[in-house]
């Protein structure tokens, strides 16, 4: 089978080769379209659309595919919060996390079609789930942010911060899967995809 | 002031690493002296142990001086396991550790020594606490056991896993610090050396 990793995030392809899948991996531009602000359905939501385009692209293989969306966002107080867009979007945004708790949610899609099957849509099998991850941040000072930010770690993730750097000296505790605030709940995908394969 | 790690650990050096201490590592043999079977109380004086024999061999240096000793088991059922001794003791633990819950417990002690102080004992500061994360376990059957045993993975640590590894394909999640399971509490012990130094 081949499998097809929908997502350009370094950080999910070293997840998926760290439980032994091997995979390729394949990104097509997507325009997200965002239609709900409940971070449950909307991760579950983006994902689908990153699978979809990649899995669209592979129409004309006769192999058995599989293809694996996933979407990351952090909430907190009712706030969705994607990448930061700049360093000082960065910090208002750690502003908010620091000395409390938010909710990390990804949604991920897993595309399949069997071997020989005729491309059409209606031979597509899919399934979505999410994890939700609390974390708990301890304070941070104004100057701790303003450090934190200027080490570059901020600007390519969901609520400004990397779990797995430097970060963590300023996080206390998860109730969840870790790997889930990384980017990609590999514990229950692969139960997911051994269940259903 | 000069920061010592007392572990071989080479994934406490990593973590210790990321967060952005600089420090240099110190391994005194020690015959571990074990006085309780509580968890918390145990990994506490292991890692007192730990540090102090390393914070002897330092006795004649002027400089400021912080040591850091850890040491980290499982309990699960009211039984505690340390790293395996034989591939066989190997799937034992994981037999036990599969499709339920178990907690990781890490003790860290800081001794200190401020610049220019006399060697002897009395001008010692010592602190220890523990950190405990609950684990939780999706289902492995037996051969998914011999397979992950057979990576090796399991034998240099405690309880026969590493969350960080191969293994996270059979973690569902976890309540408490993840760094903690891995091996130091980093999160915990920047605050702690940052309040108290």
């Amino acid at each position: 089978m081949r499998i097809v990793l929908a997502s350009a995030s370094p950080r999910r392809r070293e997840l998926l080769e760290q439980i032994g899948i091997t995979f390729e991996v394949q990104v097509s531009e997507v325009e997200e379209k965002i239609s709900t602000d409940v971070p449950c359905y909307l991760v579950q939501s983006l994902s689908r659309q990153k699978a979809e385009a990649v899995f669209g692209g592979l129409a004309g293989l006769a192999e058995e595919v599989l293809v694996i969306g996933a979407d990351t966002v952090v909430s907190c107080d009712g706030r969705i919060l994607g990448k930061p867009k700049s360093g000082e979007q960065a910090e208002e945004m750690l502003r908010l996390l620091q000395g409390r708790s938010h909710e990390v949610y990804t949604g991920v899609t897993l595309l399949h079609r069997s071997a020989g099957e005729t491309a059409d849509a209606s031979s597509i099998q899919g399934k979505s789930f999410y994890e939700c991850t609390k974390v708990r941040f301890f304070p941070m000072s104004g100057e701790e942010i303003r450090e934190y930010v200027a080490t570059g770690d901020s600007l390519d993730k969901a609520g400004a911060y990397g779990i797995q750097g430097f970060c963590a000296r300023y996080i206390s505790g998860i109730e969840g899967d870790y790997n889930n605030v990384v980017g990609l709940p590999v514990g229950r995908l692969y139960q997911e995809m051994r269940e259903w394969l």
